[in-house]
């Protein structure tokens, strides 16, 4: 016997630009729109019956459409009101995920209508929708970090396949993908947790003294769960792009951590979720 | 109370090239290769303890140092040899995967030492060994497809934001990322099965009419569980590269689906298992 | 004062795609397209005048609408329509220049409508026609090709900044970007000719010793040269992708040029034209 | 007669990141640079001669090995350093082009050791040094740029492939390309005159009543020839990013130029030199 397991379809990369004229500068919104359903849709593959499948295109379309009455406020408020949509569109919806990535624009100087983009992060929001509840997780992708002091790396196992020296004073550096789970509150000031989540995530990097990237990890998610009551959780995936110090004694020359290559490969690559202990056993809207 | 929820750890991106020279024409092996941990690290990361910590850069010496004697056969082969390595290698590691990316290379003519690479396609092996067994799953990955005719896509439902026409002609293109897990054998010859599992995608792909990409995906998987009794289930991720017919009306020019143009954004994305039913409860190694 | 010097405009990644369904296999051609213009432009750019400038979205139009009748041989003489296009289309236009790649599609086995996509390599055609004639390069880009025995590199000067030891047998690898010239005939068999030339190529390349990048680059252009009086000159941009011999020393295993590491970062970079002396004279069309 | 045309080679992507921790916050470098000779290099193709040929290998140790004592002020300054250099350490050598990108990196907040990357913007400098002189072009890339009012394209010829409405008020978006050559000043304060000239870049595009990108590439670029007498010419390269009304009125929603879908999908791309008459006929180095 075959049969379908954990299944979903959506429609991934839907380009959204919407410019408010209304205020100076004027607001412009720059979102990459990401959304998939998951349900009762077995006989969509089994028997090619395509009776519930809403077609992807329609959700792209659905986007736009919405996207003048409800893409007023946060990200996070817009996803929900899509996941909520999608979940009446169809009773053989059982999740809605909506993923938005928002490409930030920064006004010129003083122009009302001039703009550069801001392409060292990206904030993202993911919403999933069910007939249970709703999850909204917020996060950053693509910014990259660097400590160029008070990170070690010491005390490892060594075998025989151990070459790595210990350093106490090594350049550490990443580019961040983080995301956060609020508890279930639809009506969170979601702009003004961001930028205060965001804000921890950054000072907590820049003040402490790293033993490791999973080290780091800990204490910059730590600080932000004792700081944001709002936030059950937080999960960090951070490959460790490495800086070897060159050597340049073959010319003569000391190089004492002054002169370091930048290398993409191969990289680190650390990830994991710090919690609240007592809300572990919350159950989250999935597939299974 | 905040603690240490799922995590992991490792090396990734790392390339090694193996040349054998012993036989003609050349062997070439072009692999990335990741590596993860997990387990017992929990202090790692609260304590900044790095005792049990296996460096990442242990882990890339000894994927090298490994290959000579041990890349030998199949990457599944290799990734267990790998994989049980590092379980050995730390009494706090619980589960390792390797994830292993094989580049082909293709003789030039009847050249012994000249090759091209074959960017068409990539072959995937996942490998977990945990202590209480192992999970070996294949794939392909990178590899794009179409089909010209027999694609259909109707019957959907229509709301008012839905303006996409039926067809019963269609362009299908998509980017296959697929894989497959074996039942649990660690001597199947997986150079042989996964020649045959290829085939028989591909073959499946090229003789079915489509009614959707979720059509298509069951039909495939089907044929591949139908064929392949070593194989428990088969995963696809497909996205939808849409093709869209150009209007030449406007230039008196008629389009009877000749003339398409090509599109990246946005795209559908359709994503599904399809197993064997009495095999569903396999546990599987993981994280948890 | 102030003045306008070089400048071109047009539209680049048109992505075109035609179906030909009356043969089997179907015939799918993929294109992607760009369009240059240039010529007497400068009040467009110092008045804001744009009563002369063809619309690049037009250019995207008539890719489309002349590719029912004019795409059906080769991509050099599509390209050749297209330029002749747009050199009548405006009397201020004294340049057309038309770039298009073309990717390559394989029927899987025997079936008439469905197909792989061959990534391994880009087939390019780049056509510039004028009012006082026309030039046709055509070429191959995205090849990665590899050498694993018969390359060298010694001999070359040491300074004190020189660390690089002497080699007679290394691994030479290198993604491919070569272009050539066609003496003046637009009534070439474009495809055949492109057919013996890309096989001269891999064979040569194939078939010499190489004493460094440098060195290959003359070996293939020669070939090509010698073999094919409709060629020109040559021109090709050869990134040195290295690959390091491990050192395994430490672990006490020997590596006799066994297994390696694959780098992308830093890369060599050879760049040279090899062309006919006494066709060195001929103009080509440019936009000085 | 076969000959060795024009020709080049060098080493590229060399990363090379510079920590100066003697001030606060810590001075970061982060440097992505390619080096490149010209010269009397022909029997290195011919004759597979090895005997001038300066290891590329050789190239990337020297720009480790000067950077402690050389990278000091501006990469301008770095590149005529390195470029005389290697015109010194060959009497083969002709030319040297070197060619630096500049990542730049943010402090947090107050923090002498902690940085975000700015991914917005690279900055550039190319250096040419020969045995005549030398030039230096600095230049910006990767700047996404957005006006979302006063940018029109109207005026334009209309055949029969013409559907493009004319527009008085689009969206006008690119991501730039632009470099800028200096007056031969090896004095002068590069990083002063390429912050004063981006800032009048930046103020020109948000300031001016844009007919298309050619007439803004006229207007910024004239703004920066006016303002500084350093500069000889300016050259920019544009893609126009289409972002396109949503046509909302299937579902009965007005759009206003409100919603839009941003394309990467074709674009237009528009070329051009803008210079000072009177100098247009300064010869350049180059490898002719």
């Amino acid at each position: 016997m075959i049969e379908v397991g954990p299944n979903s379809y959506g429609k991934s990369a839907i380009r959204l630009v919407k410019v408010d004229r209304d205020q100076a500068p004027h607001r412009v919104r720059d979102l990459t729109i990401a959304i998939a359903l998951a349900g009762d849709f077995a006989t969509s593959y089994s028997e090619g019956d395509n009776s519930a499948v809403i077609a992807t295109d329609t959700m792209k379309n659905t986007a736009y459409a919405l996207a003048g009455e409800h893409l007023t406020g946060s990200i996070e408020g817009y996803g929900l009101v899509l996941g909520r949509h999608f979940l009446a569109a169809g009773r053989e919806v059982d999740l809605v995920k909506v993923s938005i990535d928002a490409h930030a624009w920064r006004p010129i100087d003083s122009a009302p209508d001039a703009f550069t983009r801001d392409a060292s992060e990206t904030r993202k929001a993911d919403v999933s929708v069910s007939r249970d509840g709703f999850l909204v997780e917020a996060g950053i992708a693509d910014l990259v970090v660097m400590k160029t002091t008070r990170s070690a790396f010491a005390g490892f196992p060594r075998d025989r396949f151990t070459t790595l020296p210990e350093t106490d004073d090594r350049i550490m550096a990443t580019k961040v993908t983080a995301s956060w789970g609020y508890a279930r509150d639809a009506e969170l000031d979601f702009d003004a947790v961001f930028d205060r989540v965001r804000s921890t995530f950054l000072g907590a990097f820049a003040d402490h003294d790293s033993a490791s990237v999973q080290h780091s990890i800990w204490v910059i998610a730590r600080a932000i769960l004792e700081a944001h009551p709002e936030v059950d959780d937080v999960t960090m995936s951070l490959p460790n792009l490495h800086h070897w110090t060159v050597d340049l004694s073959p010319y003569g020359i000391a190089n004492d951590r002054e002169i370091y290559v930048a290398t993409k490969e191969p990289h680190g690559l650390i990830e994991a979720t710090i919690r609240r202990a007592d809300i572990g056993s919350v159950e989250r809207p999935g597939t299974s």
